[in-house]
């Protein structure tokens, strides 16, 4: 018997073959541990899952045992294992972990593997996963499957009335791409070493592994250089990473499964270099730290001899540093303007036959290539670095798209795609986790595709501080690392954003601030805890999306990133439940849905008059006034439309128009942020004039 | 004209004084910036503070300025202040401070001192504040004291219709006691850097300047040793601080004006030093770090003279380490079992006429003594340390009481309390505020008086991580350190518990996760995100007070603390404000209040149907039935009190006693926890039964 007491669709396929074919997996199974409704909640959803009959009790028995020393990175990940469950379960764990790893005999949970694991592309991270009542038992060809098998048996566990356990499964897991990142971008915004490892902590729990560390812009030099030391001194205003703190962060990294692949982007977006070498740049002057945001001029200067020495004094350095294979040079957004305002530069370009700039930067680039393969580092940069002539073992990394990723694949190179996994654009998950690396109709071939090594999520810096990022990378990241991990037929954007809800609840364990700190924020704005007025309208409230926000007020390193906006989540997930809600209602799918969106929109409406005093109290709230407001006219407005279509009546275009105008205004953008719900009300609206038609 | 628009009794008489007599400073005067009610906030309370008539505007124009390279201490702290400033308002400032520190012309906020401080007992940490219609003046001997007054102004920061403003006032400040410390353990449950950190912050908001930092226990060995690397390599489960880190910390205390006093407890408290240097025991055999808590055997073996020599060379190192002039020795709790069976200690003691284990740890501690004196320490250590023989520069801690402390200062001695300042013990903050060094009945003349230079709030670590640690500590610790800045007669137990509501939100903006963390417990536990009434449920409950927790389990340092009573505050401030209202009623001061109580009774009442759902679908939540249940009883019995009450009718003493039986049932622990609102409702029931009599 099975007992996930609400099966959905495919679970119950999986489970009809088992029980009919005796077939031991299923393809691409939906999401396995169980949520209360009794539904797995996998997430990325493995390869091939098979739910059996029984289950594993879990109690404060439970051991854990495996081969290897107690330094070894499959006993660490298990003695975090064990931590985190007790957490999670309130369980005195008896076996003394840290003094016994192998505690003898059979039962409990027992893991092996047969070597361990490197940390570049083409790993092997496949596990295997066999809970049975008795035993659970992982294996895997290296100890970075055994982690990815543990994150999958932490989101396994479940809870009846007897206590907590683990359904039988067999799980038969490996990731469809082997480039599977998070950058974050610590120029604009330096982020401190714990910000950065406990973002690496979520990311293992979601089975990412190159954590893409962009380490220099504009904005900032953030890492110690001892062979040039006015770098980091000059260009960080005190903000950086000394090199044992990167080295501590690369071991952390390490432990976890995640490569750490550094970037210092170049030529362009290095004002901070130029602080301490402003010679190397291409026009004359003193430069000082960028504070604001955009697209700079300053970029290195190729027809400077005297730079390419300086590159491979450091980047000797920093290949030193960081063990990883790649390094990114950037390589982004470089205007030229400085380029072509330089008389020298102009005779260079001429005498070596460099036709415009985009082949002045290849020949840069070209040069850059040569010293960091002298340093053992394969080259990675973003699209502009594409250029003819270059071998194919560099690696291109599109920000402009799937068809600049084809084209390269085409012509041989491996790409990575970052083009529609912008999180810091406040667009929705399901944007990120329909935009797929190879979709379905990807004119390449087997081979090309094959060159598609995977993906990065991109937490680029300019709104975030490190008290805004964990809300502004989780949880959507996890539906980009879904993407990332599971089959390409893993398409169900409902249940993935039902078992996203999961995710970031448990990555709270691991440090994240994603889900506690809106509430500081509005404490801190307000004076006072009593801030659920504050919370309801930020349910309904979205950040500007794009870079909308930058249109808004004149953002600079320094600003506050304290208020409202920066209370809301980039996506709000009870206005998207609102949203689908409508949709279903309009649908006439289940109409008792009525009832549950009036109660919502009487509960936005009156939410209005409990603001109020909270925004008299403080100047800092002022702002959030006409969103308030916007969303008890809105309110009022989809009342009235619900109450005529629940009663079947029409009402005339004139009606519409009217009440489409007051929609309109609460649509329009204040405090930074607009209101999320106002489309959908629309809709019923629209639904209400439609019907006289 | 007065702003605040309800001043309380002692800021009328400062008005009055200043009103009628001209005189610009008054007496201690009560909570000076201004909570919504229009009375000051500040915590601690300036020595002298007068409030006059005016407002200076706070806008996005704000400048600050004064001398010194940015470098300087105090031109770091103004920066931070202009960040948090913005970050409370969400201005966004003008003013590019990182690139200007001193701004041209006269307006904003101006500060000067005299010279740099130093870290050490007794330094000048005074500071005068004027803040006028156009100008803040802030005025001091020292930078620390800059640092001190830049924290009064944060804490000034006042609102009304116009927007952010100081209220125009004088300031005049100074600490009534020298050493305002807190002790964090991080020997019991390591705690990471950045958990070091953001307490030394919120230490600096409220004006503490001592980070006693416990930094070895028999549970952890937590410092890296150059010289005897093995120390921390085998004593610490690899949880240690590199001499980087501890570097980095020393510099982020400095620059907020905060001592770092190491200790190294020995001889007793010492297992895991052992783990290393089983030698150096008084007892043979292997040992291993420490899991459990309590009073343990091993200690040093004081005959044996090669332990002398690795202390000075171990001391050497550290000495150089930390710079802080006076280094802790712990000392304490020496029970002596393993001196008094080893025979070759027998005979030493003998030898050298040392007649019991006392005069034995004497001896060692004046060996102690040369060697920290060779390396240019003053010794500290616990009450045990205090035996004849030992020169008057020693600082004597006291753990055990007040009395220890003045017997000590009779002989010369000079003293800190921390007896009364054990924040791990979960007590109230009135218990910790009503605390004294030097009550007013102190027996010491003027001299004495002057040894006891402050006190200590003691963070042990036994049932704390770094997730509940924040919550351990704060808002509590801040009562403390108002007594030990404050003037003797500041005692206004209720305006500092309001003050205190203020400073907890204040402080999150520094990182603290003390009002965060619990929502996140209780998402964890329930495995959802709507915790409303396991929140309800933790309003009227605390953890068991003192040392009763470990009658409850055997808790180790890899237990779970994660429970709903980790996510419960150690002193409730629901709770209290129920009880205050309670006593009020009872005393007929005003009847309205029966209305509120019958309000909160029904409501815990009924949160017990919430909470039961939410413990079916969580096993870790089945232990808080009986709290919820006897809540739901409570409420009950508190709700037919009130009735009769309310009614004016008494009742007879049986009544009262089957009440008594249903509240002392309730007043059970359970979860390692109790309800901290039933001795309030007995006090209502034997009102009721009083009335018949």
């Amino acid at each position: 018997m099975i007992r996930t007491s609400a099966p959905k669709f495919r679970v119950l396929l999986a489970l009809t073959i088992l029980a009919f074919g005796g077939v031991l997996w299923t393809g691409p199974a939906p999401a396995a541990a169980q949520s209360p409704d009794g539904v797995l909640k996998l997430l990325p959803i493995p390869e091939r899952v098979a739910v059996r009959d029984g289950r594993f009790r879990i109690d404060d028995g439970l051991v854990i045992g495996g081969p290897g020393p107690a330094s070894s990175r499959a006993f660490m990940a298990a003695a975090r294992f064990m931590s985190r469950l007790a957490g999670r379960t309130g369980l005195f764990l008896k076996q003394d972990f840290l003094a016994a790893q192998s505690p003898p005999g059979e039962g409990g949970i027992r893991y092996a593997y047969e070597r361990a694991g490197k940390l570049q592309p083409n790993e092997d991270e496949s596990y295997a996963l066999s809970v049975g009542m008795a035993k659970v038992t992982l294996t895997a060809k290296t100890d970075i499957g055994i982690l990815r098998g543990l994150e999958t048996l932490l989101q396994l566990l479940s809870a009846d009335e007897t206590g907590y356990y683990y359904p039988c499964v067999d799980i038969a897991d490996k990731p469809r791409f082997t480039w599977r990142g998070l950058l974050i971008d610590v120029g604009r915004h330096f982020q401190p070493v714990d910000v950065i490892k406990r973002n690496l902590d979520a990311m293992a729990a979601v089975k990412m592994n190159v954590f893409h560390w962009h380490l220099t812009e504009d904005q900032g030099f953030r890492v110690e250089s001892k062979v040039f030391p006015k770098l980091h001194r000059l260009g960080s205003d005190g903000m950086f990473y000394t090199q044992a703190q990167i080295r501590d962060v690369i071991d952390y990294a390490a432990d976890r499964g995640i490569r750490v692949m550094p970037e210092f982007d170049i030529p362009g977006h290095s004002t901070s270099w130029f602080v301490a070498y402003p010679e190397f740049s291409s026009a004359p002057g003193a430069f000082g730290i960028e504070r604001k945001f955009g697209v700079f001029g300053p970029a290195f200067n190729p027809a400077d001899e005297r730079i390419y020495p300086f590159f491979d004094a450091f980047l000797k350095e920093m290949s030193a540093l960081f063990p990883d294979p790649y390094l990114h040079i950037g390589g982004d957004e470089v205007e030229g303007h400085q380029w072509d305002a330089n008389p020298a530069i102009q005779a260079f370009k001429k005498k070596n036959g460099l036709a415009d700039n985009a082949a002045l930067q290849a020949y840069f680039n070209k040069r850059l290539l040569k010293i960091l393969t002298k340093h053992g580092k394969k080259m990675v940069g973003w699209d502009e670095i594409f250029q003819p002539g270059l071998p194919t073992d560099i690696v291109i990394h599109s920000w402009r798209g799937q068809k600049a990723l084809v084209e390269a694949a085409e012509k041989g190179y491996q790409g990575i795609l970052s083009n529609g996994y912008y999180i810091d654009l406040s667009q929705t998950a399901e944007i990120h986790y329909l935009n797929d690396p190879l979709p379905s109709d990807s004119p390449l071939d087997d081979r090309q595709k094959g060159l598609i090594l995977g993906g990065e999520a991109t937490m680029w810096s300019e709104l975030v501080t490190s008290e805004t990022i964990d809300s502004r990378i989780w949880p959507r990241a996890a539906a980009i690392a879904e993407r990332l991990w599971s089959p390409v037929s893993v398409n169900d954007v409902d249940d993935m954003y039902r078992r996203l809800g999961f995710v970031s609840i448990e990555i709270e364990e691991l440090g994240l601030l994603h889900l506690k700190n809106p509430d500081m924020f509005l404490r801190r704005l307000s004076g006072g805890p009593r801030v659920k007025p504050l919370k309801v309208l930020a349910e309904a409230v979205e950040p500007l999306k794009n870079y909308q926000r930058h249109g808004q007020a004149v953002y600079t390193s320094l600003s506050p990133f304290t208020r409202f906006v920066d209370a809301c989540a980039p996506e709000s997930l009870p206005a998207r439940a609102f949203r689908k809600k409508v949709d279903l209602f309009l649908a006439g799918k289940d109409p008792r849905l009525g009832a549950d969106l009036e109660r919502i929109l009487a509960a936005w409406r009156d939410n209005h008059a409990l603001v109020l005093p909270l925004v008299a109290g403080s100047p800092a709230l002022r702002e959030i006034e006409p969103l308030s407001l916007g969303l008890f006219r809105a309110c009022e407005v989809g009342l009235e439309a619900l109450s005529h279509l629940s009663k079947g009546e029409g009402r005339p275009a004139s009606w519409a128009e009217e009440r489409g105008q007051v929609l309109a205004e609460a649509a329009k953008p204040a405090a930074h942020a607009e209101l999320a719900v106002v489309k959908a009300i629309a809709k019923m609206v629209e639904a209400c004039a439609g019907s006289v038609k």
